[in-house]
């Protein structure tokens, strides 16, 4: 496994390896979420780069860029145990260096949920999604379902800028209680673990309440609303029932739909999601 | 020469040809300035890709793109001429299927001069030329200097975009009286015609002064107003004398400085500018 950390560098490195080369894009922190994405990769593709960069561009001057958790040499690692052939891990001088100023942006998705949330995050997500295919020039991507939104956006810059990548979401991986692994997870005390697994719970009950018939989306967010709220450590930051396509909160459930919500455990904000239908 | 209309056509026949491939994106109606394009890109590489393609994104909503002037017969038989080896020339629907809706922004240097004057306008242009890119992959990629913004916003987007290719900016071809060619020049009567070469005057005489020692910009871009002013035809859009990367307007001239101007004549507009020292 060779670990590359200029551009120029990998660059020289993609142009020996055979095709198709799988690509997986991760900010570090590995956990089984990304490994299930590298061992995919592994299994589909002569060739398999990982990057590792924490994109400072996707977080807001608010969030958690400074304290996001790092851990390159436990990282390098896990991917060594992978079979990984080339790790990209590049400095944030070499991803935006000083007058940096081009920006992508996928308009009307990302005004919805995480995007509505979080101000200039999808920017910064296809920003640097898109130099980094650009500089890999992967054949194939593999993203986690656990962030739809971004799997959504991904695809429409794909299409729109007619990028030649095939974009593979792969499903969310859980913890025994049923919390989406997560970088994040780590920020969670003794007491918030505990009580992380009510988003997946609240999913869980939509699910049931739509395979049960239900067909007003407003009583089914209510119900989700309810059932975190009731614990102590939990606020609501969004509940949502949309179209998986189009985002657009749904009045009556239309098959499939895509259930997710934002919810802060402590000051932790966690999110999740199923799709229904 | 083959003449291909789509985005999977062109991947297609891309495959098929011997590097490095040298790239001319044009919105048709072809003149000396497109050709001059061509015929470095053929004397350069092995093969030669022209796109033609007028691009709504990049004109505003009360500018010229319906009356664009547009002769595909006669743009196919000049690059037939030049030995081209692809023209690449879809439809809006290929280029922008219903709900395209990803922008690639460049900041900064667009909020001068053309990007001042037509809001949007290199929005369009950097979108629609990272497309093109990315469906024709060129090695090296040809631009006039007369659209000297132009080449500046898409350097610049390569550059952060991290896009594998050479950009090449080649000097404005001139009639014999100075003006620019430009596909716009079809719009000028007789009358307009010989009003146009203004602009080259302004620039010639901006160039004057400042071999001459003139040290102060404004006083140059005030003489410039002048001559063009006295052209009963003529009116100013703007009048630049800037650093030629940051395109900040100059107090004192520095060397080197792009000296460029916007000006109506009659209801065409009129863009051109040297770079002087």
């Amino acid at each position: 496994m060779q670990v590359v950390e200029t551009i120029a560098g990998m660059r020289q490195v993609r142009k020996q390896l055979s095709g198709p080369v799988g690509f997986v894009a991760t900010m570090g922190c590995l956990h089984e979420g990304h490994l299930s994405l590298v061992r995919k990769a592994r299994a589909e593709n002569p060739s398999v780069v990982v990057s590792i960069f924490v994109n400072p561009a996707q977080f807001g001057p608010t969030e958690d860029f400074a304290s996001y958790p790092r851990d390159l040499p436990r990282d390098l690692a896990l991917l060594e145990k992978e079979d990984v052939d080339i790790v990209f891990a590049p400095s944030v001088a070499e991803m935006y260096p000083p007058g940096f100023n081009c920006w992508i942006a996928v308009a009307k998705i990302t005004d919805r949920l995480e995007g509505a949330s979080r101000p200039g995050h999808f920017r910064g997500v296809a920003t640097v999604v898109n130099k980094l295919f650009d500089i890999i020039q992967p054949d194939v991507a593999y993203f986690g379902q656990k962030d739809a939104q971004q799997v959504l956006v991904i695809r429409k810059m794909v299409a729109d800028l007619n990028m030649d990548i095939k974009i593979i979401a792969l499903p969310t991986v859980r913890e025994s209680d049923g919390l989406a692994v997560s970088s994040r997870n780590a920020y969670l005390n003794d007491k918030e673990r505990k009580a992380a697994p009510v988003l997946y719970r609240a999913l869980c009950l939509a699910r049931k309440l739509w395979e049960r018939g239900e067909k007003d989306a407003e009583r089914i967010r209510q119900r989700m609303w309810e059932v975190i709220e009731e614990e102590p450590l939990a606020t609501v930051d969004y509940v949502s029932i949309a179209d998986p396509e189009t985002l657009e909160e749904m009045d009556g459930i239309r098959t499939p739909a895509l259930v997710s919500l934002a919810v802060r455990i402590g000051r932790t904000r966690l999110i999740d999601n199923v799709v229904v239908g």
